[in-house]
């Protein structure tokens, strides 16, 4: 019987402003990356949407971006090593200390946005943001983009790893994500999206934008809840895995057999 | 033979900014407080002040404020208590993900600004504050002044307190802090400063604005960086305290004895 | 044929996040307040909205509020006359170069939310406002609630004033609106909003909470674009007064008849 | 008899934190650029400073950058044209909203930073920048490093220009600034600034790195306040260039002869 995960951004929000629908997202999802107030989210926002992930039974990540609020972490920004640790360390740590009060633990960490798209194709600067997370907490899993450098960084560098498969985006040949500039980069009619991801958790492998089928292997699925069609897709990735008789999990027990 | 501490708070630049003397007050102090982002200081202002202090022996604690870079966290802001815990458990946290990360560890911590001076007459700000702390880092050392709500309270929630004097400040018959609006409030002379300190420890005693002598108990003086004159009155009270027989420790040594 | 102006808080999204329904609004009202960046707003927010103003022949207004992104101007801060001034002329300059960039002209200005609600209660706190407004441009006519201390102190600064109606809040018999903490402060229904609003302008009274009726005069009507109804409410009542026979106008037409 | 001008970065403070000696700089300058808000500076720093300047007979400029207070407006962001015309139209109507709060006027724009960097090797910025200008205050003096693209695409747009000379910088054979990742980039002695300076002002000329002599003209020269020894170099300056002759003046009757 297989098993799969699904995680989405969540705490998103900022101050009197929200960003997607949080409690639409826990119904459906496994996993909730919660952002920790540097492109997104704040203490009050961590902690309400913390709350609401134990209540639900979804599991807590670490969602860490660059320090960019108004361009909500998606600008990319050019640090040296030494300030990436940091910047992940103070977020991990924020996240770390919501937690605790919430009385609730942090599983796993997911980069966001624009530092996350540059380090999946940047070793060092993987290899950095991998210092910085295994300072503070290395037994979480990471959480990143399958065949990216941060999983391979992450690998070297001792952690247990979640590869993350996406729904909605077409496949390169060499297993990266098709870039937003072109055409065919989204997938958008949600029966697509369902066969495009049972074909990778059935088989073992994704159809790419070239025709061509390359071996791709993952835990989860990112889903997503802001859009006004978002929500029902992921409603139905998740119905469509179970009704082919795959079984919802934490990463922990995919990623663990904890 | 007497104990006696002083700290500072640190790392209240932010960006391109700085404030004080942290370079200065690193050579004179035992315990440094370390803001955490939300009054000022930043991820690698916070990392920098750690390694200098890590490099000096100085003790390092967390100086949480109100989310109020503009303000300095010198203005009042009236939040709930549930969001008084996230916004300290937030900002620890952040403080011991730094200090994961540079290798050293958060001995104490100190509230700063105006939450402190709030939670100092009002109970239930205290506990809502040592909530937080407790749900974080319960074996904390506790430093606000001597004789407030905080000190009470963290003492009724099981901490740890080091009760903090003030070598600048006059003090009321009551044990608080002569207000900055009174023309008496401030002790501007060296010598003034050191014989306020000094009779505070060797003595167990202050003498009040209206002349009156209370008993006053306390393990570390706040001292400070900023000003023309600053960093020279910290020196000169060190200097006096250690040539009165008076050993300069951390403050696990002067509060735990060990 | 009486005459009523429907104006509406614009452009109070941030960066990635919303506030309201913009485009829908701007479809009812006949002026649109523009937040300035202080409380909500960024430059290309403040652009976007004046242009689509623009478009749809919608006059635009200043609205500035305290420099408090994170708490959306709705927080009391306590500023020096001379701060109030430069916060009010910050924020009205930015909106009259934003509308020279994009070819339209500033006909109102309407503080925001806590600075607002001070000064309707707050002769002086009002004058430092005007004073403001006064030294970057007089000839702007100020929108605000109907018989507060902001109407009071325009007037007697030689502005222009438009007296401001709540469709959706209930009135105390000074005429004062009433407090958000009282269980009838806040008026639902959308038939009961437009009786409410007809009176006002038909009849020149309104109907207090302590069943008093006490006469009141204005020339626009709030109306707000956020929550699942408040869309439909607009509409609810600008076509009820049509139906009526009132006709829709710009602030200039109705209070300076041009 | 010739003239020169000289110019400093001003009210780059924020909050809590200064930056520099504003004080002191007013005393030997002729032209402050004045920080907007975006990069530095703030409505209280810009109304204290403008005062000052307006009591020493200091001309004040716009200082725009971009919106990054965390780095300072000194890296790289890449807008649509767009958004670089609101950007500059916003901080552009916020000075001349405080300047007429504070009774005086506007006679420059300077460019800060980044933007100004990117923009003075790149014709498109440059014009963007220009329309955002142009839209506000088309009579202004656009102050830029002379060569620049800034300067070419401000003649084209109908602009009168003052073309800046760095006293501390060497130049490159084709004019333009020594990148700061050369060792030669900086001229750290006064005597050779002021020689420097001389030569461009006295002989129309400057020696590059390479040894070659070119032709450069300017009428303002930019100068810092702070570092240790900046404010004595600024001094130096301007006393060598009047003891040599020269007469301080304003952009104005430099520019434009009146």
């Amino acid at each position: 019987m297989g098993k799969f995960n699904l995680n989405a951004d969540m705490a998103e929000g900022y101050g009197p402003w929200q960003m997607g629908n949080d409690d639409g997202m826990l119904d459906v999802i496994g996993s909730a990356n919660i952002a920790c107030g540097f492109h997104a989210g704040d203490y009050n926002i961590m902690g309400n949407v913390m709350l609401k992930a134990l209540a639900k039974g979804v599991d807590i990540g670490s969602h860490p971006g660059f320090y960019d609020l108004h361009g909500f972490g998606r600008r990319q920004y050019h640090l040296l090593d030494a300030e990436v640790e940091r910047l992940i360390a103070y977020q991990l740590g924020a996240s770390l200390g919501m937690a605790a009060l919430t009385g609730t633990t942090i599983t796993h960490i997911k980069p966001h946005g624009a530092i996350s798209n540059m380090a999946c194709a940047d070793a060092g600067l993987a290899a950095a943001i991998m210092r910085g997370i295994k300072a503070v907490a290395p037994s979480l899993i990471l959480l990143s983009p399958a065949k990216s450098e941060l999983i391979k960084e992450a690998r070297k560098a001792g952690f247990v790893v979640a590869e993350e498969l996406f729904a909605d985006r077409a496949y390169m040949p060499d297993g990266q994500l098709a870039p937003r500039s072109r055409p065919d980069a989204m997938i958008h009619d949600p029966d697509a999206s369902l066969a495009h991801v049972m074909r990778m958790f059935a088989e073992g492998e994704v159809l790419c934008v070239d025709g061509s089928v390359i071996p791709i292997e993952g835990q989860s699925v990112c889903v997503h809840g802001d859009g006004p069609t978002a929500l029902k897709t992921a409603q139905h990735i998740r119905q469509g895995l179970e009704a082919a008789g795959f079984e919802m999990c934490g990463l922990d027990e995919i990623c663990r057999g904890s």
